[in-house]
């Protein structure tokens, strides 16, 4: 794997990356119906930077063109560097990490440095993308980072982009905090982790992980969300042996505008992932994912899918191997099939931005947003596990927690939008939302 | 009684109100910081028309006026009319009520008559407006009205406004449902409402209410809440003496901008309700607002107060007699209040909308309204127990229960506005909503 890394880093210029001259995003488009209905690189050739422009876009995003017909298949998910040598391989992570340390240091390496790693990435695609009347600056905007730390034990930092080019709110966050587990807290975690040892005492706990949620501005551009977390009860005799542990993630996409192109796209490399660990890993955890993200009340999911796994461990049934004389995984098994989830994140997602962010919207467009990032605050305060926890948890970073609402969302009752029979591309979202797809 | 509905009745006038001109609405007023600090009606003096504004403001809610330090004294609670002979008092409703029908009847209709009297004093704030950018039509915006049954037992009629030149959605709903209720669910409302009978099997059930929420569109203009309710377990034996009963309701205010004058004035007419019945309505009521309406997670209250009950019935601590020889309280007491608690609406929140409907406002104001927004959607989905009930009660109508969320809403990461030490207005609401005050 070093040397692989060694040239991807030679590979990588020094120089800073220069100014893509991309046409200026319109705020009120009011587009004719043809416009909506397909995403259209034409608009770009009017320009002598368009040939620049799209060879970035195509080379990131190779497989994509004009043809609505042509399936993706987009960059691979390890070893590509885009055209300015750009790596998708979170190569610092990847250098970090050290097999010797235990593992809680060993994620918490990594969450951290995949942190850097994206935060870079969309900060390159917002410096990639013009100022425009939602950002006029002709700085490019950055992430401010806040880093903090937790009276209770541990520290945490949170990089929250707001009022980008492209992003109208994205939020990176790390924490690694750890304390005291008093005996109900471990009742209430046991339904979903039966590895934990039986309730009597308060014990010790080590948690780290990267939650990330990202907002688009462009109706057309879909947001998505991203969580990998690794538990630990530690044992005070023997600090490297936890009595209990266990991993959990996932990622899922939430578009107010169904591309299948891009559901299929972003299902195809979280699949790559899992297939290269465990055949069983992807049917199972799209699965698990378009359960969580269900909107009871609604009778809707609040994305397209993704991957959704918690309590992954070595005696987690699916690690069982299907015949007894199989070898059992380890957990550097799991620990390498986290990094490869996680690392399929920017593959999954980037490509997609690129597709969609310069393309032009309606205010009926931008409206429909807002009603589906309404749906998204629903989910996560109604019923998102990690936000009701953090919410009841006192002394939990409020702004953190909810750094995953949008920054603007809108209820409207008995909306219009989107209603039965419309027969228009909202209600095609709505149809797909309250029957989930299976895309690979 | 009849006697002055009567002569309410003969002075409310046939013709239809003429139209009040006043100063368009500005989008987007940018005004000078001292334009933020006060109201001021001196605007009014432009036009020719003003003199009959202020005529028609200053009868609505004598006591204002221009300046600060008059102590507002606003309708009194029942027998006022203003300049058109629109009366407070919900005429209809108590014309309607007969004592020798059930109370579950007598309640419905109630709740049913106010919804009309409410709806239409609203449309007539929306018709003596002027059309603005928001709601340009010259038609006067109006209330539809849904009205929907229940599957499983009774009917409800929602009327919901959206766009209007006052308010940007305002809700007032009724219903009047009636099913069974297995164990499980009598056992969850056990500990609010110890007078129910032992939940061992499923009984049948009555439910009315009625429940408000106006967002206007002024940031000025505060966001109001009403909400009242009889809950009965009928007795199959015997349907007029039900086997349990309780009323519950109270109205709530909720500014993005502290104007104490309306506070005070709110708080009073709440109070002289209260105080007609029982001294010690006010106080607990008052103390059961603040508490209720607290968003925990914020360690901040929701707005400033109101009055709030839950489970009030003839055998509830609050209404034993102080010395055991004195009368104790009557179903018909108790139906009393809530008509006269429920009538103190108008006359508490109407004045403060006149007052401020026609206030510029900057960018800056919306903008912190809208963050405002965001923690009233954030108490509504993760506290309000009317809510969660009725998003977790299979075949509810959501529509209905959610109407009670803003059009738009807002949140920041780790805004600036309203920050600690800022010295504005913002940090000004906040102190207040960190430390409810008793206001009168």
């Amino acid at each position: 794997m070093s040397i692989r890394i060694a040239a991807l880093r030679a590979g990588r210029p020094t120089f800073s990356r220069p100014k893509v001259s991309l046409p200026q995003l319109s705020r009120r488009a009011y587009s004719t119906p043809s416009s909506r209905a397909a995403p259209s690189y034409k608009g770009l050739g009017a320009s002598a930077a368009t040939g620049f422009a799209i060879a970035l876009g195509y080379t990131i995003y190779h497989g994509y063109n004009e043809s609505k017909q042509v399936r993706c298949d987009a960059a691979p998910l390890v070893d590509a560097v885009d055209t300015y040598g750009y790596p998708w391989l979170p190569v610092d992570a990847i250098e970090k990490d050290d097999p010797k340390n235990p593992m809680r240091i060993r994620m918490a390496n990594w969450v951290k440095s995949l942190q850097d790693h994206i935060v870079n990435t969309m900060e390159k695609i917002e410096s990639a993308s013009e100022p425009n009347s939602f950002s006029p600056s002709s700085e490019s905007p950055k992430f401010p980072r806040d880093t903090w730390l937790r009276k209770e034990g541990g520290e945490g930092s949170s990089c929250v982009l707001a009022g980008g080019r492209v992003f109208e709110k994205a939020g990176v966050n790390v924490s690694v905090v750890h304390g005291s587990l008093p005996p109900r807290a471990q009742k209430a975690m046991l339904p979903d982790h039966p590895s934990l040892p039986e309730p009597i005492e308060t014990v010790p706990f080590f948690a780290t992980g990267l939650s990330i949620v990202i907002h688009p501005r462009n109706p057309h551009v879909p947001t998505v969300h991203l969580n990998y977390r690794y538990f630990e009860i530690e044992d005070p005799q023997n600090p490297n042996e936890p009595k209990a542990w266990w991993f959990g993630g996932g990622s899922d996409l939430t578009p107010s505008y169904l591309d299948e192109d891009d559901c299929i796209h972003f299902h195809q490399e979280l699949k790559k992932a899992c297939d290269k660990h465990d055949s069983r890993y992807w049917p199972d955890f799209k699965k698990a994912c378009d359960k969580y993200f269900f909107i009871t009340h609604r009778g809707e999911s609040r994305g397209i899918g993704g991957i959704f796994f918690d309590d992954l461990t070595t005696s987690s049934p699916i690690n069982q191997p299907p015949v007894s004389t199989m070898k059992h995984k380890t957990k550097e098994d799991l620990f390498e099939f986290v990094k490869d989830a996680s690392s399929a994140f920017l593959p999954a997602y980037v490509p997609i931005v690129y597709k969609h962010k310069d393309r032009k919207w309606t205010e009926e467009e931008r409206r429909w947003q807002q009603l589906r990032r309404g749906r998204y605050v629903e989910f996560n305060l109604v019923y998102d596990r990690g936000t009701k926890f953090g919410l009841h948890t006192p002394g939990a970073r409020v702004e953190s927690i909810l750094m995953s609402l949008p920054e603007t969302a809108r209820w409207e009752y008995m909306s219009p939008v989107g209603a039965e029979g419309s027969n228009t591309p909202e209600e095609g979202l709505q149809k797909v939302l309250k029957n989930p797809k299976e895309w690979v």
